[in-house]
């Protein structure tokens, strides 16, 4: 029996209007869908398509413990071999991703322990980057404009550096904000970036939130928060609501 | 009367399953249709979703003159003038972008002559860079690595010391490729980075095509094709076909 296809589904941002027609359809024809979740508690990746869940196909939850640090390879592991199963049953798996599964996302660890002896086919989706872009109506690069996608998890002088690699006209995003928002917030304003820098967090739920970076309490961040930096350009756009 | 709203639509790369299903339901919804196109030919992001416009909703098509540079802001401000007309008689419009409205797009000019006086919402899509991350099977980055997306137009000075810059670990997506790929080709070569690079044209497409950078012919190079530069990883990946 020829083994099962391993799917890696790109979801998007959190807006279920936002996931592809190929992502709906591949994820509908699955055998078993898997998706990361925290320690306890409901998977980010399943609650966007949870509307579509509705045909009892078998879920493989795949539980990261919340520590820093890259997740335990162990438990890569182990979600691989629970998937092997289903693929060497001819099963196609669909792995459920949010955003995009090659950008920061978790599913790179379980497609390097696969993606040898399956077939494996990675559908691309709306990634954090382009929706909080579009949340704050601003263009993220033009024409011959760079962009640095920077983590907050670096350390402050890392931080520093690459901020002030940034030239007038290019962009940068700065992605994975949480408890780091303070030290950026820091280096933003040694470098006199805070003024133009724009805060997004839960680009496209009903949840979004877009301000100046400036008015932001360091308290309130969420992991899944990004700052739009555009060196150069001092004039603070004005709010704006959900895009609708 | 209330003015109508203009949608900046994100299609994706290509592929018309790309297309999120908030893309669909706005494009059919709009009174009347825009799009970029060739000073004479077919729109690629018309192309996209051609099968969804049965309904014989009035297209505007945005011509831009096959040029190097910027297009003529004349171009634009003409296009916004159009489309205002539409807006002002209650009317919402669709604007169609391939890939991302925000992601080195030509929205960005039509975005800035009506975004002061129109409601603009913006519907992210699935970026020409997570599709070919996607179509190559490799990660862009994970973890605490930096992004950096360079545009294959600058000189070659610049493009090899922004090259330089990406460290070990890190990723770099060079884009616009073209003409300029001999460009990149002589400074991948001389930093030592060829042979980790990959190259990838028209994702998505049933014309995707996947390969090591130093095997390609500069003479076929297309503009929509980029080059994926992962420093101080020396396996070059197998090819792989489209993504299915």
């Amino acid at each position: 029996m020829a083994s099962g296809q391993l799917y890696g589904l790109g979801l998007g941002p959190g807006d279920p209007e936002l996931v592809t027609l190929k992502a709906l359809r591949l994820l509908r024809a699955a055998a078993v869908v898997v998706y990361p979740a925290p320690e306890s508690g409901d998977s980010f990746a399943r609650g966007i398509v949870a509307q579509w869940l509705d045909r009892g196909q078998p879920e493989i939850a795949i539980r990261f413990p919340m520590q820093p640090g890259p997740p335990p390879a162990a438990i890569y592991r182990a979600a691989a071999a629970e998937i092997a199963a289903v693929l060497d049953r001819g099963g196609d798996v669909a792995c459920l991703c949010q955003g995009d599964p090659l950008f920061y996302g978790s599913f790179a660890g379980i497609f390097a322990e696969l993606a040898e002896r399956y077939r494996v086919t990675i559908v691309p989706g709306v990634s954090s980057l382009t929706a909080c872009a579009a949340a704050a109506a601003l263009p993220l690069v033009q024409r011959d404009a760079i962009l640095s996608v920077i983590p907050a998890t670096l350390g402050e002088d890392a931080l520093a550096r690459r901020l002030a690699a940034v030239d007038p006209g290019d962009g940068a995003a700065v992605i994975k904000l949480g408890r780091h928002f303070a030290k950026l917030r820091r280096v933003l304003e040694r470098l006199g970036l805070l003024d133009g820098a724009i805060y997004v967090e839960h680009a496209s739920l009903p949840s979004e939130r877009v301000a100046p970076l400036a008015t932001v309490d360091p308290a309130s961040v969420p992991y899944f928060a990004m700052a739009l930096i555009h060196p150069g350009e001092s004039t603070i756009r004005p709010d704006r609501g959900a895009s609708g």
